[in-house]
């Protein structure tokens, strides 16, 4: 903690997560960003340096390249470990397992991405299903982009005694814009060879017993995943029933396409619009107008930005980590204004 | 019937479709194709004098502009209906139903595509389905790419008695590519408006009381779409067979993702190695090694070419209008002979 | 003018351009915004609600529509050009030029855009080239996005004595991306069909004389243009040298590739963590470690965010025609200041 | 040489390139494919055997895992090389320049792509250019498709009297549509960081003292290359003289955007159309409607399909160095006529 009582964070890794969770943590009054730390010597940190955020060298023998190549680096991944009270690992998937016991040696509580497995911390994490349990814990891992859209969305519906199992369809964007460049899919829809797709086991590892199967393939285009969902209710609803629990759900906005919202891009626009940082998008956009229901069964359809729906779940985590606020309503509150996180995305 | 008994047919549209209607004619020993009938002076009618085939002006004013580019205009519509048994129309959505009348009027039996209404004519045709029903009547629908797909696979499952309802999503191709230059969508998804989308009661007209709902969506690629369904079963059964059904049904053809047929792009290199014309897929293509039945649910994905699926379709459904061959399977079975329709597409 | 000596600006269509304009004006401090007409209905101007931007119809009969989708409108088209000095027509192409005759009639000064013809205000603007010659005007035209990058490099090159003759081949996006889910094309590369290219015969409507042919192509591609050139220079000169009359000319920024900047994605990042809104770019972004001197000819490529680079050049226009400020450079100077617009992204 | 004076041709690597190969040689009347050679085991390789290919395994230790996949292969590379005068490497860039010692100490004519680099040969081929400098050598290379493109259109303006000097912009496809799954660029242009890019210099391999500079980029597409060229001519010429010059060279192909084939997804189209084996297209397509002749400079736009258009050198390659036909033009019509090729892609 510091002097003012603020949560002292570190960032491992600034890539696309990693500088968003950045920037996110220095819009929480109760948190200060002490740093962040990576290998890299390009534009990408120096952006961090105009920022006027502290760079350290992850690797002792990267902070060379890094001075040669004029980045005032403030010291190693130990050094910033040295000074906070937790540590956000937005390293390369399968690095943050790896770096779990350096973390744990050093005392200094630890959050991984969605990228690195359940058991790697045991604990995985979505505010709004598990933000309790996980106080006093040395780690969690936010899970992905698609399993957190997942469980926000069907424990809403648990929570409401509307689900008995869920059947969802994740068409994936191919990859992250700012590396469009060399890795991509042209032309073509890429199925994933496994049913179930992990995101739904994935869910699992947040809520245990969730009856969910996920289906999921890459697409061509390469900003946010379109889920489709086909959910077995626990009994008959009207639609208005089941789009009110949406409406009621925190970090699920509803989008109409009849006022213009009618595909991913548009989306985007909106956001865009909005004046969000990066064109963000934290919330999972959730089609108003094209859920359907009939007799049992409930049908919807929503968009996640991948690159940006899992920071606030990750803000949350730390303030659980750091046990400083005990009550996860609060905390999702405390993130959600700070953001500037909607519950609607419609015109009025 | 000509002299030697052959159906003689004539096309109205020599677009993506009717081209390929009119090499799949020339394949049949029982038919004749008399000639085409277009509007258009460009390149493309250009290859069918290369081809030696006839071709007519739709439009009595647009023979002159077909004259002036260089086109042995053959005569007109009404000459080219004199001529034959059974025309295919096959030009843009909306223009067939309209000229259903016309065909009436002449007394030549019609096909128009999946783009007119049920309605048009009272009857909705998928060969596996009904094709005895068509015997005797005037004109009937072949319904569009993906409505086929579907209907093949559910009666398969049906025909099993492994079918209680099924749930589908389609995620379709944007735009054909010869037009991709100027009608496309680009790095999005577009969900339809409306669950269910048009497909899910489509099949319905051609398999009455079929428990079928689809959720549709346009993603950024232009070749072929990609069906993801969620089945349930009628009992327990298992995966074995299930595919075995699959396997058995005519027009699905086996893929495996471990064989390298990995995505949309690789079916379609695969059918260029296959030496098939312009590329085409004839058949539905799914993937064997993804298929996963749990209990009384089954998962599969597979593979629609859009521009080549009712292709044998039309051909079956010109012979049951001609009235030349009475039982579905033997059409069927003709057909598939003369174009090539393999049962699997797996490497041995 | 204000009672604060600001000057009055009204914007007609608030679309891609319209919008930006709308933001950017917002920030001079020499500016008011009075408000924005439009004729649409949905989330787009929902958003300059929540702007707090005054809205009005463009057209009467468009009102009711409005107002019924719950848009405050603040009065008619006409009522806006009531109070403003200055009406910037951001409509789609051809609407401006008929428009004119209306701005006219009631004295407001007027901007109409590239899409338009020279003809349409006989003045075609581009402010480091002809700031000046627009003093006293009634009207003029921001040139297209393509022209501007166009007029801005070579105008620089010529001012130092360096440019005989440029040709240029401009691959341009194919559609904007809030429209890309029905507009666009896809897996393909559509040429111009007449070479030059619009873009050439147009920067000669603001320096006449200058020696240019551009070819142009529309790639898969929905972000920004890339322009490669391949100028003959007036005399030899080193590389070293053409490359500090780039760096010296206003809203000319040089980029590297070296420094991870690799492509049109990596810019279009970078502007994300500059924190541009909506990730803009104003300046032409020119790739420094790729320009290459060869005795008495130069090749460099560039890029031009299409949506974002007319905006400073419009606030520009906006003071020329109020006759404010006489000097360019200065109204260049006062109009980067408050965008933010940079020299360089070069990581130092 | 085989009873009936066949040159007997292997080929090493049967990928995008090598199956062409193998296609193209047994359409030869004066050649015969004794088999290829790989590493792989999944389909594409399947599809050879359903060919009647004799498939050898290029590594001893792939041999097991071949024919466990069902694979019946004939022997090893070295069995094939016993076998043949001519090996047509095609395997993966940097490996045909290291298998060349193999070829030479086998005392085994070969070829190589143009992936290698011109000192791995010391000749490089293209028909047009210099068939007859390779009779009597070991090895040679064919040059890329980019190159082979350059150098036909170029030679045959040189040859002409009217080429002073070139200056190319290649828009080049991202990735080839079989390998389009994994790798690829999105919603970018990613400019090469060297002018000239290395195709001009590669151009001059095949002829020396080619005044010519390329500048290269990669679109987001994946079906073939689109060049644009600024020509300086020797002389002011016409318009017509230029076109003339195009339109009698061999394997350049006239086509016209106003005859709808307006892009490069438009003479894909064409050539389905045609009936061309997987939509090949061994001619470079230049647009003869947008050719524009402006006193001594030439500016003309054409399209290359980088997985067809090397195949008609290579075959001509094994010619030159069997020594069978020691005229490069007998060498080029017997190719052409044997594989199709066409002089001109327009309607009439």
């Amino acid at each position: 903690m510091s002097n003012d009582n603020k949560i002292l964070v570190g960032i491992n890794g600034y890539g696309v997560i990693g500088k968003r969770v950045a920037d996110a943590v220095r819009l929480q009054p109760d948190m200060e960003l002490v740093g962040v730390s990576d290998v890299i010597s390009d534009f990408r940190v120096g952006m961090a340096i105009q920022r006027d955020i502290h760079v350290f060298a992850s690797v002792a023998d990267k902070r060379e390249a890094m001075e040669e190549a004029g980045i005032p680096v403030a010291g190693l991944l130990d050094d910033l470990l040295d000074q906070v009270d937790v540590i956000v690992d937005c390293t390369p998937k399968g690095i943050g397992a790896k770096n779990l016991q350096t973390y744990r040696d050093r005392g200094v509580k630890a959050i991984v991405q969605g990228g690195e497995s359940h058991e790697a911390t045991g604990h995985s994490f979505v505010a709004q299903a598990n933000y309790e349990s996980t106080l006093g814990l040395d780690a969690t891992r936010v899970v992905s982009c698609n399993t957190t859209s997942t469980v926000r969305t069907l424990v809403a519906l648990d929570d409401a005694g509307l689900l008995r199992r869920a059947r969802g369809v994740l068409i994936r964007r191919a990859t992250d814009p700012w590396e469009s460049d060399h890795s991509g899919i042209m032309n073509t829809v890429v199925p994933e060879r496994q049913i179930p797709s992990h995101q739904g086991p994935d869910a699992q590892t947040v809520v245990p017993g969730l009856d969910v199967v996920t289906i999921a393939a890459k697409a061509s285009h390469t900003q946010s995943h379109q889920h489709f969902w086909i959910v077995d209710l626990a009994r008959e609803a009207t639609r208005e029933e089941v789009l009110e629990v949406f409406r009621k759900t925190p970090r699920i906005a509803t989008i109409r396409a009849d006022e213009g919202v009618v595909a991913l891009n548009s989306t985007i626009e909106l956001m865009k619009d909005l004046g969000r940082p990066r064109g963000d998008m934290w919330e999972v956009a959730l089609w108003e107008d094209i859920l359907t229901v009939n007799g049992d069964q409930a049908y919807y359809t929503y968009q996640v930005d991948n690159q940006a729906i899992v920071i606030p779940e990750t803000i949350d985590a730390i303030r659980a980590l750091a046990g400083t606020v005990t009550d996860g309503a609060e905390s999702i509150a405390r993130t959600d204004k700070a953001l500037g996180v909607q519950q609607s995305f419609l015109k009025h």
